[in-house]
């Protein structure tokens, strides 16, 4: 390693560091000095640079000892860097097709040497801002979380493996504290960070404060989320953790990861395509009223799920004689046990995901960081109504999330407001 | 340390190794060779050694690298002393009253010594057998649970605290893993460890492994035994591991210790308790018909849960400003939404409680490893009797256990068998 301490990295020390590191160097081409670097991290966390040879590319990303938000800076372990290798090619080595390429990577630096992700991949937030159908959306996500959500499960893994990753993954707990208290605390309380649209939602964002059946059920949320290590999670999967083209799907930044609850990351995924849903009405204008593009949305949330649901299930099956302890086959392995089972646990899970979907979507309406979905949206008024329809729809979800069996329900609730 | 690698120790080894730790050697008065020393291990675990001096006591436990159940030989690690130390200083930190106090580790030897729990001390489970009431057994042991139990949880701790701690007692994942297998998996299919009063209950074993709504309820309470760190738990909190007199109550042998969910050890007593009453009918005789014996069994049953309740919410109360990061004050300090997030934390625990009771009752009855509450009865239509109405008792609580909403109606449905 060409440095003994962290030292964060600019354009010029950027290609010396390159130059001394042959997994890095080797992608490049043989002329390093053709090569241009580019920073594009929007400064919040990491330094990103892209990194272009003549004879390939890369993505350097370096994490910084904070994070900013809002203007403020929170301090925030570089360790996240660490764990987040970790979990790209944990979660990598399960599903390559969907996750970029660790190439490198560099604890003392804080940084990681990986794919770049060359045009026209874009984020997907930004994607669905812009009105673009994802033909394959449903099929990529689908099969990348019933993957890494399968195989770093008791349905997979032996007790052995899991107790091993799970005391590994809990040194990631600043980034696990700092979730929780943006997702499951700040909404729901009097913070100094918190901000919605004023005054069109001051009644809103007092109306969540008071409400005392959604703090129990959030308090419940919290604790699962906090204590239950059911698989390594992406910890941050909304839509701007996506990158996507129309044919390729790729989920980047995992630096939130941790053992926790699946319902965690596909309620995050599920739970941003809504809120995508009902920012259309803010971006229709004369020439797209979006009509087509909200029923798209819908459309993926349904597939979204119900792909999940039959991968995990053919993971499930496939497995279901290997090491994995959580359902012995000498105790489950009857076609009729086998099914009860698989219907109460993807039931369960189901509850999960639409429970923490719709925090994460309250959290986005009125806590601390919100999303560009609804801030593109210039006219407040508008704006303001697009995520009160948002938030009543995620208020619904959390507290009767266990009247729902199915997720055709969801888009019909979500299609009446 | 007078060895640098591990060695079991005999009573000879034994007086020179306690010569060279003075924190062993200063509790048993100056001259060393008035020592006499007992090892009264029963061997199936470890040695123990009680040592008394002319000026104290204490106690050597050793861990040998198995244990044997039934005659049979299990590796398993000596690791098990380390935690088992570990959890006793935590433990006996925040109840110091009923947990034995430590006077040294030694790591390399697997070596604790330890308060000697000097006569008229006996195994809670002994007592019970012989028909003895404990006065204050209720008292004492919600006393315990309730403080081990919540100060070890997130309800007192942060975040920060409580991820570390967890991730250190995933090392003891050889021991969790044992009792996942004995408690939820092997009553459940064809084990060749497996027993039972035969032939009177061939049946009775049978139903078990053919009942598919045991099966899913057993896997759910197995995921959240091996997936869930909600607080500290002792981990094999039966009567085996407690020794009392008219006045002391003792909690032992926390080997199994590890982050895992409160009900276990709540329902590990509850259920070894309702063991321990319908063993009473084969330990009646013409001089004592127990009748009375069995009334105290349920008057204590009643008092350990409603005790419990009542401490734990006395310390929720207690903390709520304080540093716990489960219910935030600002979110949760008003009366309603306080006693409304008690209420559905208690019942959950409650329901927990009682499925993890049933299943530690089920497994000592066509599992493993029984209990001596019923293998002390001879006759053994006599045997099979008691242990099929307990089995009968422990099916309808992991069943039905949702549905029970205070202690009076579980002692009730045992009254009714």
């Amino acid at each position: 390693m060409p440095f003994s301490k962290f030292k964060p990295l600019d354009e010029k020390s950027l290609i010396e560091y390159i130059k001394s590191v042959p997994s890095l160097s080797s992608k490049l081409g043989s002329n390093l000095d053709d090569v241009t670097i580019k920073e594009v991290g929007d400064g919040n966390l990491n330094f990103v640079y892209i990194v272009l040879g003549p004879a390939g590319s890369l993505v350097i990303k370096q994490a910084l000892p904070y994070i900013r938000c809002i203007g403020e800076s929170w301090p925030m372990t570089r360790e996240r860097a660490y764990f987040e290798a970790l979990a790209l090619r944990e979660h990598g080595q399960f599903s390559p097709e969907h996750v970029p390429e660790v190439y490198h990577f560099d604890r003392t630096m804080s940084l990681i040497g990986m794919r770049y992700l060359e045009p026209p991949h874009i984020i997907l937030r930004k994607g669905l801002i812009a009105g673009i159908e994802y033909p394959f959306l449903a099929e990529h996500m689908s099969e990348y979380m019933a993957k890494t959500l399968y195989f770093t499960s008791l349905l997979y893994r032996t007790t052995m493996d899991h107790k091993h990753a799970v005391a590994k993954f809990c040194g990631n707990v600043e980034l696990c504290r700092h979730t929780a208290q943006v997702v499951f605390s700040d909404p729901y309380k009097v913070s100094e960070y918190n901000h919605w649209t004023s005054p069109y939602l001051d009644g809103d964002a007092e109306a969540v404060r008071e409400d005392n059946i959604l703090k129990i059920e959030v308090a419940e949320l919290k604790s699962k989320f906090c204590e239950r290590a059911q698989a390594l999670v992406h910890g941050d999967l909304h839509t701007g953790s996506i990158m996507v083209t129309h044919e390729s799907t790729q989920v980047i930044d995992p630096e939130f990861a941790f053992y926790g609850p699946m319902g965690f990351d596909i309620g995050a995924l599920l739970g941003n395509l809504i809120l995508a849903f009902f920012a259309q009405d803010g971006h229709a204008d004369q020439v797209n009223d979006r009509k087509t593009y909200k029923e798209w949305i819908l459309r993926t949330i349904e597939e979204v799920w119900n792909l999940f649901h039959k991968k995990f299930i053919a993971l499930w099956d496939e497995h279901k004689d290997g090491s994995g302890e959580a359902y012995l086959p000498a105790i489950y392995n009857n076609p009729e046990v086998q099914q009860l089972v698989q219907k109460k646990f993807m039931e369960d899970l189901f509850h999960d995901t639409l429970g923490f979907g719709a925090a994460k979507m309250i959290r986005r309406i009125v806590g601390v960081v919100h999303v560009e979905d609804f801030e593109s949206i210039t006219d407040a008024r508008k704006r303001a109504d697009c995520e009160h329809r948002a938030l009543e729809v995620a208020k619904m979800l959390l507290k009767e999330r266990r009247n729902f069996k199915a997720i055709t329900g969801v888009v019909s609730a979500i299609k009446k407001l």
